[in-house]
């Protein structure tokens, strides 16, 4: 049997799965991040939670491993394994790539995380066979993955897929990236946040503000609940987001028509409860008449939750 | 030798080529659309002019004819050959591939228009040898396609590549399509035309308004002429009118990361005059950093004219 090993890093931890041909997780492993450390502290933790979780994975031995996927967040140079720079980990030419394939004396493929995940649940996971799929997730930011035939659209330069910072709305709220109104300030779970709070101030006696007080906090899971109870408020919240991630989602359709999307991240929990109204909206917002046998995009939950990106990178060493 | 024919069916005159393996058109005819007649009428047209054009190409005999290529505007499904629908022409579910196909006992591949002419601009033209290219021409509206290793990417349903409905403005302008603050409402040669007419009227005696009473008429060359001439109303819609266009290019590198955008239509005959502060502002637009050897989408201009659609389309034919 062959085995490949997924590397997904993230903020805080690193996890480290052995994967099967079929995109099964046979045995895991993981570590802290601790991005500030030097790189080769890092290295040194990464593999050896690729140790540990090859010794995890029962009836598997070393031998039996043909190559590793890493899954990093940032600007990667997939052909050079090399993390150009990451913010958010205060990364910069980090070559995980060639640093892992000298130490494992085995073949790494480097690839930006958020594409990783979208391959992982092309694989394995909520848009399994599709012919192309498309995976948003709605977290802090709004990472997209583009997969065709089985290939992670990488682009001339292996940056594509920063989707997030599509600008949905000229001259609109700021975004991180130094855009003004990229679809990411809206439709993340953080620009939903944001949205929540000033409606809160607007109406600070309405159900939302009174829920938000009960619980001390304000997440994107607020505005639903208070929704669901009810308010008014809330509703209108909500309703607004899903204008906007309709909007983006529309745009990604009328341009490429994916078979699938997956929707992802903390946001996209919400499951049926944000599909249901989203699909109606999508609908409003796509290109072209709607008629009988019409092949439609199909805007579907995501499955495979944090074991995406692990599964995801694994599958991408195996090209 | 192979030879293959390319159809480019436009709103007024359909134009056919003989098309060599290199992309080279050796002989050519036309005739003129007549949309509103039956749909075999139009037909019996076409293939009379495939004819012609045969008869034109010295050299080359019916026998050397491989298949044929079609180029329509509208909603296509390239799998049956099928014209599902297209609002200016008119015409609804015409099988025309079929139809062609059945009278010229040739394979007929059908493509929307401007797909065919991108891939015509990456075969032959501005993006000769480019490994993706996208094509963007700004006319009456905004087309666009998208060239991954030689094939046109038409998604799920054959019909992607409607960048031009991708919103960047929410609840901003009215579009045909239905959606407000389209790419197109903008970046059209329309879009720059209401701009500049809102401006004269706005400012009655710029060198704008000047401009257009003297040529008797506003096209999406007079904010730029005038522009030219020194007239700060005109340089202030040509500035708006480069930002909303480099705002949308923005968007699909981010997203797609092509090595070449190719730009067309009447607004792209301005050249550099449109291309060096568009390279600029999409710099400023676009993700990432920029880095000594970084790689970088090309911003060129397209080259083929009227001929890539029809160069297109026979090279579809080709595959």
């Amino acid at each position: 049997m062959s085995y490949y090993i997924g590397v997904d890093i993230g903020g805080t931890n690193i996890k480290v799965g052995v994967v099967d041909e079929a995109g099964r997780i046979v045995g895991e492993a993981d570590c802290p991040t601790g991005a500030d450390r030097p790189q080769e502290v890092v290295l040194k933790d990464i593999l050896k939670a690729v140790e540990d979780a090859i010794s995890a994975a029962s009836g598997v031995s070393r031998a039996d491993i043909r190559a590793v996927g890493v899954g990093s967040p940032g600007a990667v140079d997939s052909e050079a394994g090399v993390v150009l720079y990451n913010y958010n980990l205060g990364w910069r030419d980090f070559a995980i790539g060639p640093l892992m394939s000298k130490a494992l004396g085995l073949p790494v493929r480097l690839e930006n995380d958020a594409n990783a995940a979208a391959l992982g649940e092309v694989v394995a996971g909520s848009a399994r066979g599709a012919s192309s799929a498309m995976v948003i997730t709605l977290g802090t930011g709004v990472g997209s993955g583009f997969v065709i035939d089985g290939a992670i659209w990488t682009g001339y330069n292996s940056a594509a897929c920063e989707f997030g910072h599509m600008v949905i709305a000229y001259g609109g709220r700021p975004c991180t990236c130094g855009r003004r109104g990229c679809f990411e300030a809206y439709a993340s779970a953080t620009g939903l946040i944001n949205m929540t709070k000033e409606a809160m101030e607007a109406h600070p006696n309405s159900g939302l503000a009174e829920l938000a007080r009960r619980e001390g906090t304000v997440s994107g899971h607020t505005p639903f609940a208070a929704a669901d109870a009810g308010d008014p408020v809330a509703q209108r919240v909500v309703d607004e987001y899903i204008g906007y991630l309709a909007c983006g989602l529309g745009n990604l359709i009328n341009g490429l028509q994916p078979e699938v999307i997956s929707i992802g991240g903390g946001i996209g929990k919400q499951g049926e409860r944000l599909l249901v109204p989203l699909r109606r909206k999508v609908e409003e917002e796509t290109f072209g008449e709607r008629r009988e046998g019409e092949k439609m995009t199909r805007l579907v939950s995501c499955t495979l939750g944090y074991k995406a990106g692990l599964i995801g990178a694994a599958m991408a060493a195996r090209r």
